[in-house]
C-alpha cells in the first residue's frame, strides 16, 4: 500500500459530533471497525483511512442535519456512494463522518416528455437504466463500476459512451446540494439551457464532495435508438488503430462507442470471456441511429479501417453478440487481473488531444516494457483517454516504486502533450501533485473557492486541493 | 430608458488609474465622450452608463497590466467585446475602465486533427467561420449578432444550433484568463475531457466578466457535414407547432436547428425579406448528416408534422434557398422592428422544459394581446427557449411600464414552470431581481465566490450578484 498523508484530527469535535449523531440516528449510525474500513478507500494501492463513524441518511433534510452538526463541531464530512473511486476519494485522513447515501436511492421523477429525470444520489446507473428501459429511455454515462449517480457527478465520471454523449458535466441539468454550512441549495432549474448566474452545477460536478454533498440530481436522458449495431476490427499495431480512430472522429461519424484493447488485453479477454479474437490490437465500436444510419456508419468506418490495415472487420446487429462483446469490454479489469493472479491493478487515466493519442499510447507501452512492467491497455480512444493497467505485486517494494515512477512519467508525458493526468477518475488524494503540475496558478483560485465556501475545511478534507 | 442603479465611485482611484493608463497606452487609451458612450450599454432599454476611459490592449500581458493597475487603485474593469449584449452587461455603474478586446482578434491555432482551435477573445464568430471554411470545419454557436467569442463565452451564449451542438459551455475546452489580482491562469489543457479539479472553465463561462477577463479560448470545432438540408412547415397554431417540436426531440431526430416563428413574425419576415410564406406559425429546420441521413431526417420530421396539422412542408438541399431562409431568420430582429417603425425592441429570453413550451408561448401571446402589446415571437424551440420581442414606444411611460410588467410576469411564469428567466442572454443588470427569484439560496454562494476571487469588486461591478 502507498501511505496517504494523515491530517490533524479534531478529537474533541469528533467526540461531540459522534455523541450527537449516535443519539439522533440510532442504528443508522455505525462505528464497527469493519464497516468503517469499508467506507475508507478499498480499491487500488492507496492505504485505507477509515472514518470514525458511518451515518445512513434517508433524506436531504437528514444530510443537512448531519452537516450542520459536523459544521458546528468542525468535523470532516465525507460523502460516500458505492466506494468504487480509484484515487482515495472516500478516505478520511482527518477522521470524521462518512455519509453513506446508498439508502437515498429513489428515482423521484421521470419526465419522459422532457427527456430528463430526478434521482437521489444513491441510485446506481444500472438501477436507473433498468427503471428506464420500459419507457424507451436510457442514461448513457457508464464508468466501469455500477457506481452511484451522486458519486459519478461528484467525480465528473464518463465511460465508453462519452465520445457521443459527453461526460457527467454534459448530462446533469441541475443539482440539489447541502453546502458546508448545512444550507440546502438548488443550482439550476430543469430548463435544457440557462445563462442564469455562475454555473454552480458544473462547479459541484467534479468537486469530489469538497464543496458540498449532492442530494438530488436532474439528469438528461436519451431515447433508446431505433437501431444499434456494433462492430470490431483488428489492427496490425496500436498506432494503426489510433490513426483509424482519429480519422473516424474527424470524418464526423457519430460513433456511440469506440474502444481500444491492446494485444495483451485481447489475450486477457479471450481467456476470461471465452472469446477467440486475434491477439492483436482491437477496436470495438457501437453505432446508434436509424436502421439505415447504423449500417451506413459501420460501412464508412469499415472503409476507414481498411486504409489503416484493419482486418477481420465484423459488424453485427444481433443484441446477443453485441451484449457479449461489451460484457467482455466491461469485464476487462477482472480479465486483466487474470494475466497475473495475485497482483493488484493500478489504473492510469491520462487523456490527450487525439492527434497525440497514438504517440502517447505507444510510448506508454514501450516505457512499461522497458521497465519490465506488465501493463495491458484499454481506452476510450475517441476522446483520447486510455487506461494502462499496471499489474503489481504489492509485496515487492521495487515493483511498487517502479509503478509509482511509471505513473508519474505517464502523467508528465500527457501534460506535456497538452493533455490531462485524469480524463475521468478525478484527483482525490492520488493525483494531487499532478493537478498542480497540470494547472499551476489556477489551483490557487480553486483553493480560494474552497476556503470561501468551506472555511473550516470540513467537506472531504485532503482531496483535490 | 430604464435607469440602471449607479454605484459609488472611487474618484481618487479612478483619477490615479487614468493617469497611469494614459501614459502607458498613449493613443490606445481614449476618453472621448462618444467612444465612452459606445462602450456603455447601447442596446435595449437600459440606460447607458459610460466608463471613464477605454483601453485597447494587444496581448494577455497588457490585459494583466491593466488589471493590476486597476486592482492597485480599486478601479472597476469592464471587459468589452462587440457591445451586443442585451442586459446592460457592459455598463459602468461605478465608472472605471472599459477593456476593449477587439484588437485581440487573432486566430492563434487551428488543430484540424483534434477538431479544436485557439483564439483571442476579440475574434468574432463570423471571422472564425470564414477562416475555417477552407479546412472543412465550422464553429456552431450563433447568437443573433456577430458577437466576439470572448463575449459569447462570458455570457454562456447559444443560438439556433444549440439544440444539436450545445451552448458555449459545451464548446469551450479551456480558457486563459486574467484574474482580479492580475494573475494569468489557464483553466484546463486541450484534452477533450478531464476530471482535474474544479471546473474553472465552466465557472468563467457565464460569469459575465465578474470573475476575470477571458484572454484566450480553446474551442471545439465540428466538421462541415457531408450534407445539409433545410425544411419549413406551417402549422395551424403555435401550440401545434410546439407539440411537433416536442415529438421531434423525443423521437431523437438529431435536428441541427428547429426554430419557431409565430404568425406576426412570419408577416414581418415576408415584408422585410421579400418572402411569400403563409402567415401562420412556422417551423424552420436544418438537418446535418450524410446524403441519405438528411433525407431520412427530413422525411421523419415530415410525418410528425403531418400528425400535428403541418402544411406546406418544403424541404431543400439547395444552398441558395437554405441561405435565404436562414438569412431571413437571422434578420428577424430588424424585420420585427419593421412592424412598428420607431419602436424599440425589448427581448425576453425565457427557457422552459419542452413539455411546458406550448403552454408558455401561448400564455405569453395571450398576455401580450390582453395588455395591448405588439409582441412577435421567435424561438429556439428545440431547447424550450423563445424570445417574445416587445415593440415599445419609449416615449410613452405607460407602455414602458406595461412592458416592464410583462417581462416580470413572463419571467415569473417561466420560473414557476421549472424554467429560467434567461436561456442565453444572461443576467447583467436587467435580470438581477429574477436571478434571486429563480435560484434563491444558491445566489449567496455565487456572492461568496465573487467575494473570494474579487474582494474589492473591481471586475464588472453591479452585474449578476
Amino acid at each position: 500500500m502507498v501511505q496517504a498523508t494523515a491530517l490533524p484530527r479534531n478529537e474533541v469535535g469528533i467526540d461531540s459530533a459522534l455523541g450527537i449523531l449516535k443519539q439522533r440516528f440510532a442504528d443508522r449510525f455505525q462505528t464497527g471497525a469493519s464497516i468503517r474500513e469499508q467506507h475508507g478507500h478499498t480499491t487500488t494501492w492507496i492505504a485505507n483511512q477509515a472514518p470514525d463513524a458511518v451515518v445512513f441518511p434517508h433524506s436531504t433534510e437528514e444530510v443537512a442535519e448531519i452537516v450542520r452538526i459536523c459544521a458546528e463541531h468542525k468535523v470532516p464530512v465525507i460523502a460516500f456512494g458505492t466506494g468504487t473511486s480509484l484515487e482515495g476519494h472516500v478516505n478520511a485522513p482527518a477522521g470524521g463522518i462518512s455519509v453513506d447515501l446508498s439508502q437515498m436511492n429513489r428515482i423521484l421523477a421521470v419526465h419522459s416528455d422532457d427527456l430528463d429525470c430526478v434521482v437521489q444520489p444513491g441510485v446506481t446507473r444500472e438501477q436507473l437504466n433498468t427503471h428506464l428501459r420500459d419507457q424507451g429511455l436510457f442514461f448513457p454515462i457508464d464508468p466501469g463500476a455500477n457506481a452511484s449517480l451522486g458519486g459519478m457527478a461528484a467525480t465528473r465520471a464518463s465511460g465508453t459512451n462519452a465520445v457521443r454523449y459527453g461526460t457527467m458535466k454534459d448530462n446533469v441539468l441541475a443539482l440539489e446540494a447541502v453546502m458546508p454550512d448545512g444550507q440546502i441549495i438548488r443550482t439550476a432549474q430543469r430548463a435544457k439551457k440557462s445563462s442564469a448566474g455562475y454555473d454552480l452545477t458544473r462547479l459541484l460536478i467534479g468537486a469530489e464532495g469538497t464543496l458540498g454533498i449532492i442530494t438530488e440530481i436532474t439528469l438528461r436522458l436519451q431515447g433508446i435508438p431505433e437501431a444499434i449495431s456494433s462492430a470490431r476490427c483488428s489492427f496490425p499495431s496500436v498506432d494503426a488503430a489510433c490513426r483509424a480512430v482519429m480519422m473516424t472522429i474527424q470524418y464526423g461519424i457519430p460513433v456511440a462507442r469506440i474502444e481500444l484493447l491492446d494485444a495483451q488485453s485481447v489475450g486477457a479477454a479471450n481467456a476470461y470471456s471465452k472469446l477467440d479474437l486475434p491477439e492483436v490490437p482491437l477496436l470495438l465500436l457501437e453505432f446508434h441511429g436509424s436502421e439505415a444510419g447504423v449500417v451506413e456508419q459501420a460501412e464508412t468506418f469499415g472503409s476507414i479501417a481498411e486504409e489503416f490495415g484493419g482486418q477481420d472487420f465484423a459488424m453485427t446487429t444481433s443484441t446477443e453478440e453485441r451484449t457479449a462483446l461489451w460484457q467482455a469490454r466491461h469485464d476487462m479489469y477482472w480479465a486483466s487481473l487474470g494475466l497475473r493472479p495475485g497482483a493488484r491493478g493500478i489504473s492510469t487515466d491520462v487523456c490527450v488531444p487525439i492527434s497525440r493519442l497514438a504517440e502517447c499510447v505507444t510510448s506508454a507501452q514501450e516505457k512499461a516494457d522497458e521497465m519490465g512492467l506488465l501493463a495491458p491497455t484499454v481506452g476510450h480512444v475517441g476522446d483520447g483517454n486510455f487506461h494502462t493497467l499496471l499489474l503489481i505485486d504489492m509485496d515487492n517494494p521495487d515493483e511498487v516504486a517502479k509503478a509509482d515512477e511509471f505513473v508519474g512519467w505517464l502523467n508528465d508525458l500527457a501534460i506535456s502533450m497538452d493533455g490531462t493526468c485524469t480524463g475521468e477518475h478525478g484527483i482525490g488524494q492520488g493525483k494531487k501533485p499532478y493537478l498542480a503540475k497540470e494547472l499551476g496558478p489556477a489551483t490557487a483560485y480553486m483553493a480560494a473557492i474552497k476556503r470561501a465556501l468551506d472555511p473550516d475545511d470540513i467537506m472531504n478534507p485532503g482531496k483535490i486541493i
